[in-house]
């Protein structure tokens, strides 16, 4: 096994950036006072919280009294719409999505299917976008929430929602976006987007884990989710993270400080992945153009993803199958499978996804390691079939 | 102002001990991977977290495949009260609880009031204690949970909860405990507790605050809070936090490993605490001999908390009026008027809370300050009602 590992899984996470750490690292054991607290060490930990507030309200284009601290995207995204669900449940039942959203997303909405709500999911194209049109067509007299992601997690793609959030708020619809994938990648500014709530979770822009955030707009109402003390003005109760909210501000200010250039980067390791990718025989890359610039998705025709994977894993390359929330699970992708791919082709893709760390050599290097698995894995099963057809023939 | 903080409020949150804080250090910026990934940096992750597991299970008699990571206490308590209503539904809707528990718990179980259940709390003596006999009177045939807290935090007071477990679990009755006060100042064993479900969060107990625990006995059925990914066996979504973890597990360890030594020492600073204020004229100790060995709730008749916090904060002590918690609240103690206090009693009440690196100088420089600033207070009061009293007469 190589002692070097090439990392391409940062959809998944991302190392904390050293910068960002050493931010935090007083508040574990110096500043630790609890921020509730009516003595000098929880002043000094309120004033922590209050100034990484501050920043994730800046990087986003909200206001600082608009972000609510939470345990990261997944508790995010179950509160906007269940909160949301719950808080407008006398206007209607009907929730507007779409089939590619995250599981944290999906099994929200079909909790809430459980308790008697309608959920329409908006089919997606070959290139993993939603229609701005059957997204309109699908709101209802009684839709009290939309909620679509900004950009997939699998295959990158970014979603019409500027324009589908105008015509919901038109007829009166909440909004919501499951941002996770997108802060730090791409700019945004939920007063541009039109978002009502938005979900973001700091280990996927070098921030620590365990930690994220929910921009939910001035007016707009929501039940708690997690309840108990009167912390986040008595919507999300527990102790402050203290560290982890610090760490979260010192990420996306940093993040966005750097995202032009880092994204650019990005693009340019990206243009030449797909290229080399599309000199390899039975190779499709998934996805459109309007993606995010760390991510690609191909499907290596014939080849089982897992054994893939599991080879370049020994040559210390880390890539995935797609969400590693679900890779626990034994379900296709239902991303890829929403785009119309076969469950064939959907067992046979994988995601490659860069960060600021990654190098044109990374690039170059794994290019190589697929071409020589791909040529092993088919000359092994040209070998089997061979034989296979010598043994009926002998 | 003085420099330094004589720091009493370890019930709220104690800082990250130094040698925790090394053990996390490598899962932030090297060993970062998504523990649900599918290589080699997910692998890293997931050892980490199985090793956690580990030690959080061994600390409290449990196997590691009955502990499931949380946000902390507040989650933990919300999922496992309102988890466990979810799944035994059809058994009934009445759950038995106490009047001083925390607000965690309080407002799960009003959320649950809210949606039809029914649930009985318990009232307790003047030293805060239920009383088992009233706890087993109060257990129904749609009794589905009992959930009393291990250890009161804003008083220190032990429940009799094996007692009251071992009659409900007599009935069919599952049993949850919060813990949170108790993991580290007393020994803990689920088995011997009868505790089905046991709610635990590691910065009480000098280790990282936003991860927790939630114990769960095999064979119990419990429905999701956080819900999406498939981590910790589909029970709760979300990446793992891993640092946080670690820091969770090696907390544990230490916390479990030097309980006798710290609870004796704690139970020495807190003797000669209680020895001084009770040479203050007018100073009531609430609570009784079965406590947490660093808790101490004093009353000082005719003084505001808020008044004598202030001074005590200006001369570097950390005290508190209760749970952290409820310190945004305008609210009296729920506790201390559960134990029969008056509003003007509980409004002149503080709770001062031990740690390890506290001392006996500490003990006496408080007591030193709360005399000053008792005569002081009372002293200005006096002048003030004489002015007053002159004012009427002239």
């Amino acid at each position: 096994m190589s002692e070097r590992t090439i990392y391409l899984d940062h959809a998944a996470t991302t190392p904390t950036d050293e910068e960002v750490l050493r931010e935090m690292l007083p508040y574990f054991s110096d500043a630790f006072g609890n921020a509730s607290s009516p003595h000098r060490e929880g002043r000094r930990a309120v004033a922590a919280v209050d100034a990484a507030r501050e920043k994730v309200a800046r990087a986003i284009g909200a206001t600082a009294s608009e972000i609510y601290f939470t345990s990261g995207g997944t508790e995010s995204d179950n509160w906007a719409i269940e909160g949301v669900a719950d808080a407008y449940r006398e206007k209607g039942r009907h929730i507007l999505s779409s089939a590619i959203e995250h599981p944290a997303v999906l099994k929200a909405l079909s909790r809430l299917e459980s308790r008697g709500y309608e959920v329409t999911y908006l089919s997606v194209d070959r290139e993993g976008y939603v229609s701005v049109e059957q997204a309109i067509r699908a709101m209802r007299n009684d839709t009290v929430l939309v909620t679509i992601m900004t950009a997939n997690n699998e295959v990158g793609s970014i979603q019409p929602i500027r324009e589908i959030f105008s015509a919901a708020h038109e007829s009166g619809i909440v909004t919501h976006t499951d941002a996770v994938q997108a802060i730090g990648a791409i700019p945004i500014d939920v007063k541009a987007l039109g978002a009502d709530l938005l979900s973001l979770s700091a280990h996927k822009f070098y921030g620590p884990k365990g930690v994220g955030a929910l921009y939910l707009r001035k007016g707009i109402k929501i039940k708690g989710l997690i309840v108990g003390g009167e912390q986040e003005r008595s919507l999300r109760a527990g102790t402050y993270n203290t560290p982890a909210i610090v760490g979260l501000g010192a990420a996306i200010e940093r993040a966005t400080a750097s995202l032009e250039e880092n994204a650019a980067r990005l693009l340019d390791l990206k243009t030449r992945f797909i290229t080399g990718l599309k000199e390899i025989p039975f190779t499709t890359v998934n996805g459109g153009a309007n993606a995010l610039a760390g991510t690609v998705n191909a499907t290596f025709s014939g080849v089982r993803n897992s054994e893939l994977l599991f080879a370049l894993d020994r040559e210390g390359i880390a890539a995935s199958s797609g969400s590693a929330c679900s890779s626990g699970s034994i379900e296709p992708s239902h991303v890829l499978t929403a785009m119309g791919l076969t469950k064939e082709e959907v067992g046979s893709s994988v995601r490659f996804s860069f960060g600021k760390e990654n190098t044109v050599e990374d690039v170059t290097a794994t290019l190589d390691a697929i071409k020589g698995i791909l040529s092993r894995l088919r000359e092994s099963r040209d070998l089997f079939l061979q034989q296979k057809s010598n043994r009926y023939e002998g």
